[in-house]
């Protein structure tokens, strides 16, 4: 079933575009990709990772998508993927990316099992910050036949999960290198609290606590007599900090790739807003209603968006505000007037990573043209 | 593929249970229904509108489930179903829905045709604010040679789509009953802005102003020499009003269905939350970490809810709280250390409708058993 409408376009029936056609032509709400923009962010992020001898391990939780992840890899210089759930990790696999690991702990016991299969496939890793989960998934690994890399996560300033950084994190290390099926492989210390933090000093002063704390858990489990090849974490707001500390070996930036409008308050060393990373991931809108005066209503509301960390920006026009959200409307603000019915606009996600688990479809654009669709290979695999 | 986990029944890869298994072997985050709340509040709303003589045009945005539309139908007692967008229309009918209103703009040429197609398979209708958007519509349903019901819509208080009630209402109506393929059937009226509105008076207050310029309108559609059949509208929040109006023939209520934290807030005449619906809506989560003492972490973050309107409530349970959220974790405050790992608790979401936009399933729980699984039929249809 495709549409047939007189001068559009035929696209298939739950497809957003087709190769080759304009932007304008898109049916929205829909998510595209500024393809120069996107490869410009990796081979950036590849560069800096190359000059401070530090391995990438892109972040696939926030794009859920295994095409953007082989790019990652190929155009980017990532050596592996990261995603927080496991049946991210298969829906990657599936995907065709093969050094996995899950930032995050994995407690249901079906997952557990999916997981200890999944590591008989590829190389997978998972964190853990309780003794009774090293002991699931050592059996779960054993039944299996298969390794599964573990890496103790402490709690480096979040406040979420993880054990505290020294004797405890030892504790653990020394179960997972003791346990049949596992393989200790180091530490996961992520300080997601701090990527967002606006002020550049405070930013760098909460990261520089982070890796104090790693440097010291590293060297306690060293001291045990256990080796600690992998120092892992970091994101967008904080990486430059993690990457020259000599103490972490692999960053796990995510939002990198995209940007969003949150991130944009993020600011650098002189104040202004991080420049190193271009907007590549929009929300493509159309205007349904210009019934009022002074607005007009766009079709990009709550059921194709997150607002958690603030509504959209529209990208490129500053005349026009994105001013409320409902489940299927944004209200712009539009006091010239400018907007007709049908007429699209670029929107900036507040938070690229639950916008992104929403869609079905990515759009990549370059020079105005639809060059590829790639589907959120991942999208709402929360197990 | 499925899970083949000892002591635990398989399931489906990608399903979240098996009918039959209990609560507490469900996989999480997982949507969940209390099958006996959710027939209790359709069969309530039945009642109200069966005694007040209007009828029930239960909003299928909420759930996008073509099972719990049709349980609104048979149980509820409602006549026909309403929803945003032509290819929600699209879910439902093929879902077996046959009376089906779009309740919004339709404007893109591609949906617009898929809509004048669907019009020749079930009944369907569809709201205009534009002179243009009526020929649009006309064109394509002479294409098709299939009917659209048209549906005027009037700004009556929340400042989004829709005219200005009165004359402009009028001119439209004029236009759509002249229209080829078209039929004029009516108002649309809704006023979504005051269905969260804490105060009972308050609320009673704008509702009845929109009811006086949805009556003010229709008399003067009336006085022009056209029918106006229909006049539809109202919210959970404030059904009792227009379902006691005399001008409303048909509500849109959705939410009344399954509940959510937000209109828990929403208060009746004697100053207590809205009594008449039982929460039937849950968001099933399983503790994942208990590192730090005085907090867990479960598996319900930002990828599986929309907190536009809140943090989750947790059913039951006075004594923890969720505090906070990210990407796919909460924070449990739990004074007591009372939570264990793989505990699960229910929470009721902040809202309801992009929540359940988010899943694939919903699990349908009786006696503490699973019951039935039904699809999220129109997840992600934001076309």
């Amino acid at each position: 079933m495709s549409g047939t409408v007189a001068g559009a376009p035929e696209v298939g029936y739950d497809l957003p575009a087709v190769v080759g056609m304009s932007e304008a032509e898109i049916e929205t709400p829909c998510l595209v990709i500024d393809l120069d923009a996107f490869e410009g962010n990796l081979r950036q992020m590849g560069e800096f990772c190359a000059g401070m001898g530090v391995k990438l391990r892109a972040h696939g939780k926030m794009h859920k998508s295994a095409d953007i992840a082989r790019r990652q890899i190929e155009i980017g210089g990532a050596t592996g993927i990261c995603c927080q759930k496991a049946s991210e990790a298969e829906a990657f696999a599936r995907g065709g990316i093969t050094d996995i690991l899950v930032t995050n702990q994995v407690r249901s016991p079906r997952m557990i099992d999916r997981l200890a299969r999944l590591a008989g496939e590829v190389s997978l890793g998972v964190c853990v910050d309780d003794l009774d989960n090293v002991a699931e998934l050592s059996s779960a690994a054993v039944r299996h036949g298969s390794e599964i890399s573990v890496l103790v996560e402490i709690d480096c300033g979040a406040g979420r999960c993880g054990v505290e950084p020294g004797a405890p994190a030892v504790e653990l290390a020394r179960a997972a290198e003791d346990a049949a099926g596992l393989r200790f492989s180091g530490i996961q210390a992520y300080h997601g609290a701090a990527q967002h933090v606006r002020d550049f000093a405070d930013r760098k002063a909460r990261i520089e606590a982070a890796i104090d704390l790693a440097r010291k858990t590293r060297d306690a489990i060293l001291a045990a007599g256990l080796a600690c090849p992998t120092v892992t974490g970091a994101g967008t707001g904080s990486y430059m900090f993690e990457g020259s500390s000599g103490v972490y070996t692999e960053l796990q930036c995510g939002s990198y790739a995209f940007m969003d409008a949150d991130y944009q308050k993020v600011r650098d060393a002189g104040g202004a807003p991080i420049s190193e990373f271009r907007n590549a991931f929009f929300l493509l809108t159309s205007i349904m209603s210009t019934a009022k005066p002074g607005q007009a209503v766009c079709d990009a509301g709550l059921k194709v968006q997150s607002i958690d960390s603030g509504l959209p920006v529209i990208f490129g026009r500053d005349d026009i505000e994105y001013v409320n959200c409902s489940d299927e409307h944004g209200v712009i603000r539009d006091p010239g007037n400018t907007l007709a019915a049908s007429e699209k606009l670029r929107l900036v996600p507040g938070h690229c990573d639950p916008t992104c688990n929403i869609h079905d479809w990515y759009v990549g654009i370059r020079d105005g043209k639809v060059e590829c669709l790639w589907p959120v290979t991942a999208r709402g695999k929360a197990y």
